[in-house]
């Protein structure tokens, strides 16, 4: 059949569809480090996703993504009598659109296996299709190969660990040794496990949060309920693919999944402090001093725990600024325990209003 | 490679995905005709679309609809580079699926061609594959045979009609005197042509509206902004495919698009007065009466131009009950324009107040 | 100072601002009674509110109750420095505006006293300012003379009741005695009292269920997160001021809070009844049968500790028809728990799914 | 009667509902000025408003204003049945509060008279009683003295103007002369006036934009549809009442409302220059360059009339960053007009992206 003539238009269409906006997120840097937003965990038609690769794309710019990563199965492709496996085929689908769109695209994929060592993620391989082999140790292998970042995914997926709770098993001890796994997921989709911080401090992984979204980004974490999908903060020297990597094997990430923020306190605490100011005394009366905290990020603060005779808890909404009352009578220095921000299987970020 | 145990729990969970809860669309039936939700125009990745063919059919559960067709052009699969085009992929994967959930899908495909004719969706067929033939009169012959109701596509897209203007061409006369267009769209995803309700009303077809979503029908037509997608209400004699294709050919239709109603009088008027009630009046004073009308539909009327020294317009929201404050002095009868409901290229339906 | 001539267009202006619409409420009527949807615990500028009692009836409208109580403090006033005390000036403003809109205003006044008996409000009085004695008693005594029916507020007010648990004094089984109580708060502003359904039961009283709002309705209750304000449902006879006072006498009422329904089993099975229908099966295969329940409601309804071999629980999603899937090999009666809704201090409704 | 033990509490309680949050508005300063958020123009319940003075503080707070004024009406206070006149006492309910919360209270009321000279707000008054004399000349004359800013309010307003096209007067010709009128509104609660943007041009004056709000903020402007009220930008010295002052007589001052804004061309310039930044081209090929356009602002700007070869039109979103795809052919510098920058009665801003 000859092509008609309007389909031209349509194809210039199709081309301007992962165009768009990017929303900016309100979150800070790190002194010397660039705080990149990132999604390395989701899946297209090429595996059990519902999409195709590029609107994948679009989501990620939508979102405020600097990064994404498309991670098909490898041994999971159960639209085959329809799409034939292409282990590569995301990738291809969005290179040359994610570099005209400036978002940074990861080429991956995920290895799937039963526990252990479950799933994981291969991040920046060359070709995918090169893990494709029986023995799940020679296919980690492959990607290592390739220059590879190994993330373990959903630890303690209930499917795999029915009381969810992750474990290290012998093989991944093994793994750990060599080098071959790289970064842990302590979120996943709606799920967190506690112990992986601990295990990424213990090991010297990098802490990782995804969506491992399979459907629509929009309708798994709609608005106003949330206001941003799960995501693995990176502070990384420079917004490239390369400065990307290199951050994440030396672990400079939280993660942030919704109104918790996970991973190690080195991060952390500077993240926090970067995060508000801490206004002069505006009034004060017999009593009380009054002040203002300001908080410019997208993520409230929930702080408890607070000194004798100071407000016992504080919450510093997102993109607000909050009043505080302090008995004048209080002399010891305002400490509070950040509940939303964990550094540990039971430990969460202490910090200080100094003003 | 050995199959995993736990694909069949993924498996497993792939069938639920297709299951939920269909919302109730708060509209009337018409006496001796039950009113079906219908959308009959949507694309998937085996053309031009973003997402899965059973995606469509959740989408359509989620948004209460009796009855749905996925349309993917036959002349225009720009990812059979991975996808091999398969022209009736999409029935074949939802079939089963629809049953199971209570829903009518219907065999389809989208005849895209240069205009004239344009873009037609054969529905009711029995294989889209045989209309992939050169000839678009042949294509269209080859529904036909097959039962197939033949509807005209967006007649004053812009791409094709470049000043937003629906003609009837040579060749669309041919086909209407064969009798193979059966319906028009008076409304496709963004844009309605008041002009085909002539067109309806003189050669006896159904008017139709539809999505023709590519995307996702959430993020196209998002809440609050949105309460539904655009669809075409289908006055059948029983909620079975029979029924849906005996009501389109007979043409028994409205077609329902933001706050929008457009169709033939005869059936937009039974309709409009099974929307609403009119109290008695519950007060008056010296000068007024005080009366209510309830509307329990979720389309909001716009009553204009009325009687004199009556209220000269009425809102009557959605799923509301809206006070009327009437002057003693008049004695016409309350007869209204409704703005929302065309009747025709410029008519709007006539309806009168009566408690 | 002459009137300028532009306020009476103003003053125009203000006895509209009382109009507008009226929210469906999608709820089931009782064989033999309407469901009427009443609030009758509000204040406003004349006791500790923040608002016009005008502006109280436009939120009830907007709300879709059929009736309202403003019920300002008696003893407490403390805006008097600019608002003398009137403690009828809130009925005095409302009740022809409440005529004119078909809305039920109710007469009332709260008494505001320590613990016990704590605060009550008089419903159904006919002036105030005869409350306003020193004896909490006499006072009691002067509402019941004018025919009042005496609501028990917040029996577990933490103000009242530091540790949130009701309590019945002395003074409250004198009162109760008398059948100077009539009505207990099983919910308040945001807290509920599961004890206060058995003593419902135990003494024959209504079961009640307001906002206490002093700001703003759709700021306390916002949506999307809530779809209603707290309210008692009244099973009247007849949609009038009398056909309600005879309904709360006879303790006929349901309350309905968030996603929870308290009340007595009497009303609550037959409301739930009439809430859900059970359609016949529409398929079947060799394992199981599919068939589906219409909840035609504005309420979810929670199903869990299913029989052995069915779904373990089911959510019934308001306005909204929900897919079952049933085993064939289940010939147990489909009887579940209604979880959210409370018929005593530690029981909920059981419900059966007949088709 | 003796005032029972838990009444103390309420006190308590009632004193911090004034507290809470303050949202961050994204709005760039200007170089040397603050950019102060104001709305001059409010009623409560000490005129025809349906709220309580502190209500009004809590609103502002909430919506990140820095200043706000309450300007009941000195000649029209129809509660004055239940609310005795008080001129002055929304200032004295609001004045110490305010103080507490950081945000600045301007004492103020609204002079209500026939057109002309129609209504005017008096701000920065000592004493609002003085203002209620027979004569407006007087009146004003009194607000003068007392170092007053007069406000002519909604001057197109259709109830004193039937065809909304505002007039300059005799008497505001003498007003304008002897200096007593100081800005004009140029947009009032859901109407704007352009021919105001000449007017301030050519009289020097202040450009006003308030809520004139007689009922709840968030009602009048809910969210999403809204996303702030109306409001006068100031750029003041520093953000003080002193400070604030000074910039309105100076006239320095931008109207924001819905998605535009209005003002004099030598703020709206330097405020748009400073609400985007233009980035360095992050991709080309053969036939483009691409870069993006960041818009830190809560204020999305519509840029029409390109230049020949480059887009047509550009929409740089809200707190988004937009792709830019420029034909390497376009040579010319890349001017847009600003479709939502008023700066006079049929002009808009001018303004070129630079990278």
């Amino acid at each position: 059949m000859k092509k008609p003539a309007f389909l031209l238009l349509l194809t210039a269409i199709i081309c301007l569809t992962a165009n768009g906006q990017r929303k900016i997120i309100n979150l800070p840097d790190l002194p010397g480090y660039v705080t990149m937003k990132c999604d390395f965990h989701m899946h297209t038609v090429f595996s059990d996703g519902n999409v195709w690769p590029s609107y994948r794309l679009s989501e990620a710019l939508r979102d405020g993504l600097d990064a994404f990563a498309i991670t098909d199965h490898i041994e999971y492709t159960p639209k085959k009598a329809y799409v034939p496996v292409d282990l590569n085929a995301g990738w291809k689908i969005i290179e040359s659109l994610a570099k005209e769109n400036n978002i940074i695209a990861v080429h991956a994929a995920e290895i799937t296996r039963d526990m252990p060592p479950g799933h994981l993620n291969a991040l920046f391989i060359q070709d995918a299709s090169l893990l494709a082999v029986d023995s799940v140790y020679n296919a980690i292998e492959a990607a290592v190969k390739q220059g590879g970042f190994i993330l373990w995914n959903h630890p303690g997926w209930k499917s795999q660990e029915p009381d969810g709770i992750p474990k290290i098993y012998d093989l991944h001890k093994k793994l750990l040794k060599n080098g071959w796994i790289n970064g842990i997921e302590f979120f996943n989709d709606s799920e967190f496990y506690p112990l992986v911080l601990e295990w990424c401090k213990q090991y010297n992984l990098a802490v990782m949060g995804n969506s491992d979204v399979h459907g629509i980004i929009s309708e798994s974490y709609p608005e106003p309920e949330y206001t941003h999908r799960p995501m693995t903060l990176v502070f990384a020297k420079e917004r490239t693919s390369a400065g990307l990597k290199e951050a994440l094997f030396a672990g400079r990430t939280l993660v942030w999944f919704g109104n918790t923020l996970g991973g190690r306190e080195e991060y952390a605490k500077p993240f926090f402090y970067r995060s508000i100011s801490v206004g002069k005394p505006y009034f004060d009366n017999l009593r009380n001093i009054y002040f203002e905290v300001t908080n410019k990020t997208d993520i409230p603060f929930y702080l408890v725990n607070g000194p004798a005779g100071a407000p016992a808890s504080i919450t510093l909404n997102a993109n607000a600024i909050t009043r505080i009352v302090l008995s004048k009578k209080v002399t010891a220095p305002l400490v509070y325990d950040v509940k939303n921000i964990m550094t540990g299987d039971s430990a969460v970020l202490k910090a200080e209003l100094k003003f």
